[in-house]
């Protein structure tokens, strides 16, 4: 991919001037275009070898376009808040809202290579990174993120003889630092693995441009070229998307119904006495299970899903009464805020993905959009139908990076939520939790049902989900206290 | 304070079912309400002995009311990237948007009494810090943000009953563990400083509520209460403020307005060869102490204030260039979102502060408050003139925490600006830095140079303005990066 970066393109200087005032301008009116439209958002990646000059190229954009809406973002060695959590955590944070552009230095990209060059990596925990990197890009790509991914190139020979050039002036010797004559030492394999890397996630949505650096002058105008062609190709598709041209939705396989929630046997229930006694023992097993020393580099994740009135704020209440304050946050998923809504939509649940020796509930979840937005239409067909696999993708992910993964159904039959909503009709103190809405929910129950069927029969496999019987408050509780138990201890002991 | 809290305070079991439905419903009211109103946010804090039912009464604060609106946070140990910044930014980092609230526990005292306790401070810091709580909080009292500071007692003889009550039941022994044992050790010592700590902070904004915690029945009724009447004491007053009783604004000293920016010659030049030159050897220079090792335990927070078209993005963009793309960031200062614009004015910028080794570059900046929303009247006259000492508070906290403040007025004379704003709407690629907008402002040069020189006059002393003559820009980008490296080389051999 390298080669024909090697063959020496050059630009003169009056040639590049001329240039330089036609690119900047129309830059300039794709990102306000862009900006008004909010219709995708941008993310340039700056790769290559070092001394290509990314930085240079990349104060050249910010000077060419208004700096307040295109950010720079540079990557250091993990902190230890950003160790704790899954690889691409770090960069989930900062991916910037639509209408805005954001400049990545040291991406996903360098951090997959610096790992394997230092052998920290075996080819195939890299090449598994690199299949994570292919899901995670196309992804964004549904989700409105256009990537320009920029490779900065040099040859063996170019390189020594910028490094020289710079070292030799004592005004400029300062941009010639240890680490860039140790990459020069490298050079040969890093080119190989980059090779490799680039062709394992070069794709139609997101290709590699690899951008020959040796004369400045055509460095830049092809960076800036790349930005402005990537922008003005996303702008002329968004419009011919919002004329109608939507592409036809695929349809789910219509699953089996009564395979799951009609199995259950919802009258299952403990009494008073039976239930005190156990919610003590397994509160005070689960409690000590979260100061075990080994959970100290695990996470847990619970996901608590379930019709209105299912008993989830009870149940989630019966579970923190068990946890330290300090480990546990309860997340209770509602409309999402204006900096959420502008970005992909597991942007807001990345955002409280726990460190290591922490806990997060969902109360109501990423499921959502195979639910509710499903249901009430929210979410277009083919939105919600990739959802399953993107949500399959961000479950293993938090997997791989030590959480356990508990996801709840909190099964109520359709009689027992009439009587809950009467309840909280009459109750005083209760009122707040029943709401019209509720009552038109309740009318598409067998809609809901349709929606919870294919989300268990789709999401289930490697991260089960556990159908809690829940027409008895008490054994809700207890299936729900003695499951995560379980599943720590499992996970503790592996 | 805690004599009264050792009398033995009870209520029966029916005497409390009886008050418990009055107050919950009552609870839920004035939250729905609140949040409706969205007129303030309200911060539980809670804190007291150890075994005094905290948890338990935490859990039934989110039993009484919608937990959607009420989250608890719990603080353990600072994280390395909490460690690595000043003392108050994890609490800022969870102040609840209006309408909302959250109960914390290990809070801002807690993290002083710990510290003091484990004589990792001494006692004047303790008492610094005690005072930088008190100024906190007359913030947050003014930006619409409720305290209400519970304190859980127990006797020393009542909290010892407490643990062997516990212990002896199989069930519940894990509700005591070692450390709890130790603060009982320490409860003398513990309780000196708790008492000379809560007088010290004691406030009419925001008072102490100790509350006697051995019945658990007087313990839950006690903070439920506490919590009830702020909320509606509270919505009693922004219904007054709203109805038109807003306190008479103070009225500033006229500052002489010939002080500062009249003294500078804003001719001063440099040649383009000159510039060149230096502009080379500063960056080196500031790039080579950013790269030293005494600034990994520093960090670096630059502000760019100016008239419009003062030239602050490029002198911004001169700053970069000398940068390690993995260690700054540019903030550019625009309208707030929808999640800054409800919590305190200074939340969006301590989302911002750096940590250890790191630099970042605010394009303009708090000063907002008292430039632009003073002279366009989007701040009320009490809300600017308070600003002044929020603002020294905040810069000298960033200070303490080893972060280098370092401030710009760029400054030109209304004839440059006028003839760059010509410049501007002649050049297609400088368009977009010339909008009605900055015409508007033009028109109210003074009261713009009146709010600067009041700006200038309150905020500098400890932490100076550096004073730019920017009419040539060339002599304002070099005076930028020389003062940078000379304030770093100061702070760096201290």
């Amino acid at each position: 991919m390298f080669d024909s970066a090697e063959i020496g393109h050059k630009v003169g200087k009056r040639e590049f001037r001329k240039a330089e005032d036609v690119l900047r301008t129309a830059l300039l009116d794709a990102q306000y275009e862009l900006l008004e439209s909010r219709a995708f958002s941008v993310v340039v990646l700056v790769n290559g070898v070092e001394g290509a000059g990314k930085g240079e190229t990349v104060n050249l954009l910010t000077k060419w376009m208004d700096p307040r809406h295109i950010e720079v973002r540079g990557f250091d060695e993990p902190s230890t808040e950003e160790a704790e959590r899954p690889y691409m955590w770090r960069f989930w944070r900062v991916l910037p809202p639509r209408g805005k552009q954001c400049v990545m230095f040291g991406d996903w990209y360098a951090g997959a290579l610096r790992e394997r060059l230092a052998k920290e990596t075996s080819a195939t925990v890299f090449e598994h990174r690199l299949d994570e990197i292919n899901r995670f890009e196309a992804m964004l790509a549904r989700e409105q993120v256009v990537l320009v991914k920029l490779w900065f190139h040099l040859s063996k020979a170019a390189q020594k003889r910028r490094f020289d050039t710079l070292s030799a002036d004592d005004r400029t010797r300062w941009r010639v630092t240890e680490e860039d004559w140790a990459a020069h030492e490298r050079y040969d394999r890093s080119r190989e693995l980059a090779e490799a890397m680039l062709r394992a996630t070069d794709s139609a949505s997101a290709p590699w441009i690899v951008i020959d650096s040796e004369d400045a002058n055509h460095r830049s105008l092809a960076a800036g070229r790349a930005v402005l062609e990537a922008i003005t190709r996303q702008l002329a598709r968004s419009h011919e998307a919002s004329a109608g041209g939507a592409s036809r939705p695929e349809l789910p396989a219509l699953p089996d119904r009564r395979t799951f929630l009609d199995t259950l046997d919802l009258a299952q229930k403990f009494s008073r006495k039976e239930y005190d006694e156990q919610l003590e023992v397994l509160q005070g097993r689960l409690a000590l299970l979260t100061r075990h020393k080994a959970f100290r580099k695990r996470s847990l994740v619970l996901v608590f899903e379930g019709m209105d009135a299912a008993g989830k704020g009870g149940a989630i209440r019966r579970v923190t009464a068990a946890l330290d304050a300090r480990h546990y946050r309860v997340i209770p998923v509602a409309a999402p805020t204006d900096e959420e809504a502008a970005r992909p939509y597991l942007w807001r649940f990345w955002r409280h993905v726990p460190r290591q020796g922490k806990t997060v509930i969902f109360d109501r979840s990423w499921y959502g959009r195979v639910l509710v937005e499903r249901v009430e239409g929210f979410a277009a067909e083919p939105d919600w139908m990739r959802a399953y696999g993107e949500i399959n993708d961000f479950e293993q992910t938090l997997e791989e990076a030590g959480a356990v993964v508990v996801k709840f159904w909190l099964a109520i039959s359709s009689d027992e939520q009439l009587r809950r909503f009467r309840e909280r009709e009459a109750e005083a103190h209760k009122r707040f939790k029943i709401t019209p809405e509720d009552w038109r929910n309740r009318h598409n129950w067998a809609a809901y049902e349709e929606a919870v069927c294919d989300m268990l029969e789709r999401t289930g496999g490697p991260r089960p989900w556990t159908l809690v019987e829940a027409d008895n408050k008490h054994f809700a509780r207890i299936k729900v206290l003695r499951t995560i138990c379980e599943r720590l201890e499992a996970a503790l002991a592996a």
